[in-house]
């Protein structure tokens, strides 16, 4: 059975899991003549407490599956496997791949007005520097201030969002950045978006928040306007196709409370 | 190079990461002339978040290496894992192989008065219900009260241990139990030991906490003691070999913490 409909070549996006389905929504809206594969590697989440040779060998496993599904352009929905990409990999894969440590980065920077910039992350991208490394390439006047959030990914899948626990956890890892003298934050991490009204409450108003699923919708729309990625012209259904390789009984919940109002054609899970 | 001195042949132990630690420490401990090989599965940890399939796959890798490791007796030291393998296996691997579920369940029968018998698991352990299954066998009058607690994981990975959120987290958690009438509360993930006393100061003193290692211990003891297993007699010096799938930097200081005061001979990153 082909993977998309109208013989319409997919947009490829992965994660560690569930996070990079907030990406998936942005640009399911912004490209509704196109379809989408969605694979979490759910079997082997979360990437983001592990060693970037690990977490590079599963992009690469995830890249093979997506070029299989016949993707046209891949975008790796998670920073922590885009992280590791940026430090590691020099693979062509003869398509256009997208991370989502360079888009957020060159939004942050086109926003910053005092040139310092906060990054709220996992540990394996925190400490992989992706974000000090691009943001110092394209412009080296900028100060980073990074701070690691390891419990935000386990409370968010857990749901636990409007919840005071997760209230005091927001405040502890934000207030060191308060003494700074930041005035935009990059949401460095694609489960942080379903928390960032409560993250905008503890960082004030004056502080912008970089969410990178808008400004990877921008790259992908620039990709198509110069032809590195042939866009979808018409498209009757739009066909959205969530992979798996670890189905468990709470999936379907938290798929939809990211996703929403995009809803998904099916799930399937699959071994890589 | 043989993977035990004195040509001893090793218990193997295993884990999806690092809380298989506080069941090797009281092993070690326990039997002094015993070499020891311990595999961790970092690279895909946790399990207790992922499906009985998952996790049952997982588990016998994790047995097919310690077996090329000539272990003499394989112990599951993971609820999540343990709790997989009595849904699901039924293969005989031609050597003794002990979970932890059902050495913890046998002491928590023998300790409770009031026939009402708490657990706090991960998610994994607690949908797959294996203590009301185990317990239901040997003593079916007992009731048992599950708890899920997904979030300690996370916070004893970070060392969020003697901290207000993490009290507030076992507050939470341990609360509905108190409404019950249990007098016994299984501690049923090898991470949880180590917040014991912080467990048992919110429970209070008339409820007895089960930790699985002691347990497992005397299991082992007895099966020596009946030659299902041979032991060793005499070791000049006893050798810890630690297998991890991914070597991260905050390894050995967590390794440390659990161990502590047993020390490893060494840590080497494999493959499975």
């Amino acid at each position: 059975m082909n993977s998309s409909n109208n013989n319409v070549k997919p947009i490829g996006v992965f994660d560690s899991g569930l996070g990079g389905l907030s990406v998936l929504k942005e640009l399911a809206q912004r490209f509704p003549n196109e379809n989408f594969i969605y694979l979490g590697d759910t079997a082997r989440l979360p990437y983001g407490s592990k060693s970037v040779d690990t977490i590079q060998k599963y992009a690469e496993q995830n890249i093979e599956f997506l070029l299989k599904k016949e993707a046209k352009v891949i975008v790796v929905a998670c920073n922590s496997a885009s992280s590791a990409f940026l430090t590691k990999n020099k693979k062509d894969y003869g398509l256009p791949i997208i991370n989502v440590i360079e888009p957020a980065s060159q939004s942050a920077i086109n926003t910053s007005q005092t040139n310092n910039i906060g990054v709220l992350g996992t540990r394996a991208t925190i400490q992989q520097k992706a974000y000090n490394r691009v943001i110092g390439l394209l412009a080296p006047q900028y100060k980073i201030h990074s701070v690691a959030c390891p419990l935000f990914v386990p409370f968010i899948e857990e749901g636990l969002i409007d919840d005071p626990i997760m209230n005091l956890i927001i405040h502890r890892y934000i207030y060191p950045l308060l003494k700074t003298n930041i005035d935009t934050l990059i949401l460095g991490c694609t489960h942080y978006p379903l928390i960032k009204d409560y993250i905008q409450k503890v960082a004030g108003k004056y502080i912008q928040l970089i969410d990178s699923a808008p400004a990877v919708a921008d790259i992908l729309q620039h990709k198509m306007a110069v032809k590195a990625v042939t866009p979808n012209i018409k498209n009757n259904k739009q066909n959205i196709e969530l992979f798996i390789t670890d189905i468990n009984s709470r999936f379907e919940e938290v798929a939809t409370r990211f996703l929403k109002p995009v809803t998904y054609s099916n799930i399937t899970a699959t071994q890589l």
